[in-house]
């Protein structure tokens, strides 16, 4: 992720160049670019196409393009803000589980504090590595048994959630909880649970295929009209003025693509792996739990600060 | 469903051949075509109706008409998503459901594990019949006199929440569960049941019959006016920009009806058969149920990936 | 409500003329023509009046005017879909309180299953008579005290729901239920409840008369406009083509006006008689009371479908 | 509120001098119509200033005001249709609330039943008299002691509800109530205190500043190029068609300030008053205590009815 | 914030230079117009560039970017108005919790009540602390060790929860409070963990940095254009209507810029340090602890208050 100071405008339009999609987005522009002097060459010198395209046709077109860009980019954005939104409610009921247990548990149960410690803290982390299709067993904080667990499982945040499910009911039936305290549990398991099926949901299913390949279709169409309406009135300067045109299109449909996908590790997308250890930091320091100074150091933002 | 690389641009447009929508789409791309022709042979040859439509009035048909297009585009992707996103909700409830019984019931107690991992995966299965107007009981797995049960029953679906509901009830009664777990069980019930209620109203309740309708008359309107207006200005090159005209709105109202009832069997709509066999195999993973290798491949994705 | 196959062009068109309103939309668009008309001759034939409006104007208002339709074209479509959505959420709770007293009552007590069948069925009756003014207790099942009381009442869905709460509350008193058992029914009350409200809402409370007014006086204004600017540019053929025009604005002004009430029995309503007898048969199945064939028979649909 | 009757159409314009806000509104339109004249005086009499502003210029302004307003439109609608929600929750709640007492009351209770059914009365009286800065304690229904403590108290409201929890406890001290029953009793305190923190803050947080202010400077200037730029195409035409213009813009302004304070006594504004007086009707009516017949009257509708 | 008085046009205007954005948004109009001016003098007086630039590729470009910035607005706008929305619910939520102790705690346990009330009005101050990266102990009313405690925490928001929850779960196994009493609290406890979690995430997440640099390249672009198109229609009046021009595109941005953080000082934030003192009042009056009056008094508006 990007962090940004609002108000410089010249520094913001500097750091064009740092992200990755724009190499991309620019051979692209040059193509449309190498298309245009081929039509105004062929139509402007030899006069072999007198093609005259009315101005009305080409903005009813050019409305219902941005229309359907504004509706493109609202639907990769809501993705994106979704995406953030349930992170957000991981970092809640995570810290919601933590000071319930916190004020269960007893001041002095070390050892219990730590194991609810690591297992809610593993929750992120596994989450992190399901969405990014590479979980890394060895960053858990768990019993081999559970490691084993959660390594057979066919999803270890599901397996977490059960192993957490467990000993919660453990806790009950060692009457340490009363049959009341898994109701207050409850909201915050239930919590885990849909935050993961959020996840899930965002990163299997993207936009119907029908509208981005209709788009798409739509733009190239564009593009190849676009010179021929614009060379009656402007002339060569049809050119750079068409490729500032493509630059906008392209480039709108490609920050969507980006940014649909939130749980990548592009330059947008959304810092989870940060997000993991600052749950990690928040719930250790809710139990009162020592946690080694280098995990802390994680939670730190990786940002790449453009001011 | 259609998963596709995202970056890729020409082979997205290369797969427009794999949907059967298109051929419909082009059949009356093609008939706007024959419509321009005579249009276009009647006036500029034999100038028989020297009609001039004013620019202006064709702007503002466009611009109402956009809106109305993106207004039918936003409508129905919303029911496409809530679909998914209820869907989503389904597999957390289901799972949730799972991870509630598997640290109530004793480690060994095998055959209720087995009974409710049954019962519990069957769901999924008779609402994605019920959508798709053809639940398979053969599918289930339940004692014949449930089956039947099933089979006589008004929804098969809201059968099966009855038969689960009883079967808590009954634990409950034998004391193996405290009266507040009821209370642990209630979202998730509560929650299947909410996502019966929506699939239903999704599948049964299309966007009102006045604005297909409506959409539909304007643009016959706009397409039968179009040709007039745009002769002047550009000739015969009318038919076929006329024809990119026509092929844009009727392919927005066509994918907006091919997404509007994600619940069929097209190649844009939702993967529920498969997502009902992942919860499937999720659901007898945390009860920690054995199930066949064949019935876990079933919740491999029937996707074609489009790369 | 008409159903429709979605893939049938020229069928929907056709069934233009099944709709009443289309009969005053027609009239109205007349009325255009005839001012047209007059428009025309006095300017055209006596040149009385050399207005030229620009065109740049006309655009602008109609950019204004195609946004608020839309707008309006939108908050009638959420009232009708949040209608819809809370008659789904009716069917849901309905259905989830037969499951939890199907799961409590003994299997036996034929007595006490069909008097809370009739009890919760009785409830969506209620409300759809309520919602047109016109409840018909003769539809009701219960006994007469229950009746009279309802008569009495000042709202007669609140007041079943009020006799429900009462009639739980003494299962309750004989502890035929755990109190625990208060929290698993108060979702659906108050689900019931909620509906209540939101159709309530929704029938007495229409779009703030100012933008109604509003919106009416600028397609007259608007419509008053248009021959002087079209006339310039296209003769004659103003007329129909304003008509057009007219066609498009009027008509989507009614049909926001039909579908933002959705609980009347115009041709685009919610089939809500049909969706109460509905959960009628779905609450007696749940609970195993016999329904007598005529009662179910009156929960097919009344569409008039069209294909 | 004015209710009116959708379909008529020359009957809802004629309504159009009942509204206060009018008065201004044309006052302002007629003060453009000054400037104006005064502008094509200057302009066409003595070609004192031979100014051209472009049409696409114009366009661009008037797009982006259009959808500005529209913003602004949304934005007002939105918190006006939020008010009437809450509002509508606040019915359910209170109703809600009545009918678990009514069912745990035994039936000769009266003076408890009197006693709840005024204590929850008071409250959305107290709202309504909250929101209009203007709380009328000899409104309310209650010992001496109790209006004394509302007087005193920060916000009466919250004191209402403090009091209501004070005796539901005191219920259940004297075990006349479960323990169970609080959390039966809690989502309708909870829904209320909602009501009234989104009461609250609709009353408290306009629109940002910026925007209000920005939108007029916008209008201002936009007004202020106008007759320049349609003085060339339409001649003196252009001192009534701006008009016209200007009465659009303004007065969408003008609606959207009115009805995004709900609250007020306007016109357009919420019958709050006459909602509080329907909720002690259902209240009274549910906890099955007498109410005076000319309290009852007050529950009628004090609209104007436009028909 | 600032409050104005809605009806009220010269004066909105008028109080134009009060905000602190306000220089920069001129200086970078003046720099539109200094680049203005050298186009107006290098293309006129010396025809060094005989640019045309088709008006309908302007249009084009304009209307994509007025949606752009629309968009841009429309989430700006929501963020600002989340950040409103969770603080009003924070309001309910201490108040919430008050009205819940003050019902259990006895009438005369002013110690206790004294306790609480600190407690919980500690937390909005310690979220307004965390918010603007500045919390201020001092302010806190706590015993020294839970100041401490605080201190060393990693969130003082998350601390303070863990302390109430701890002291809550104290009082039930004093048995001051029925274990039922806990799932009372739990819905505040969440609802005020959550406006936390919303807050940081409002805080930290800003719109994804692609789309604030390509709104601002793209503002760049047409504003580049944008002389070039206008030369020749308007000649030397295109300078001062460009810069009207680039003054509503710069001044959104520049708005959205300024809404979109909602918890700083700026003239336009949340007023939420008035906020967390109104909350304080509030809590203290319905636990009826007194609150020295100096203290009151923070409670009133800060506003700047436009007449």
């Amino acid at each position: 992720m990007i962090v940004y100071k609002a108000g410089d405008w010249w520094r913001a339009l500097w750091h064009f160049h740092t992200s990755s999609v724009i190499l991309l987005l620019l051979r692209r522009v040059a193509l449309v670019g190498v298309y245009n002097i081929a039509v105004a060459l062929v139509v402007l010198r030899y006069h072999a196409v007198p093609i005259q395209l009315g101005r009305e046709y080409f903005s009813f077109l050019g409305i219902m393009l941005s229309l359907l860009l504004v509706f493109r980019t609202n639907t990769a954005y809501d993705r994106y803000y979704e995406g953030r939104r349930v992170w957000g409610q991981l970092v809640s009921h995570c810290r919601g589980l933590a000071i319930e247990l916190n004020a269960i548990l007893p001041r002095d149960a070390a050892r219990s504090r730590a194991y609810y410690a690591a297992l809610i803290s593993n929750f992120p982390l596994a989450l992190k590595g399901h969405l990014r299709n590479n979980v890394r067993f060895e960053q858990f904080e768990a019993t081999p048994d559970i490691i084993g667990r959660l390594q057979a499982a066919d999803s270890p945040t599901v397996c977490l959630l059960a192993v957490l499910q467990e000993s919660i009911e453990q806790l009950r039936q060692a009457q340490i909880i009363d049959p009341v305290h898994l109701l207050a549990f409850k909201p915050h398991l239930l919590g885990m649970m849909e935050v993961n099926g959020v996840c899930e949901r965002i990163k299997s299913t993207p936009i119907p295929f029908s509208y981005t390949f209709f788009i798409k279709m739509f733009i190239t169409l564009f593009i190849g009209i676009m010179p021929f309406v614009l060379l009656a009135s402007s002339g060569y300067w049809m050119i750079p003025i068409t490729m500032v045109g493509a630059y906008i299109m392209l480039g709108l449909v490609m920050i969507a693509e980006e940014i649909e996908q939130p749980f990548g590790t592009d330059s947008n997308d959304l810092p989870i792996t940060q997000l993991a250890h600052k749950i990690r930091v928040s719930v250790h320091d809710v139990l009162n739990v020592e946690l080694p100074h280098f995990k802390k150091a994680l939670a730190a933002p990786p940002y790449s600060v453009v001011r």
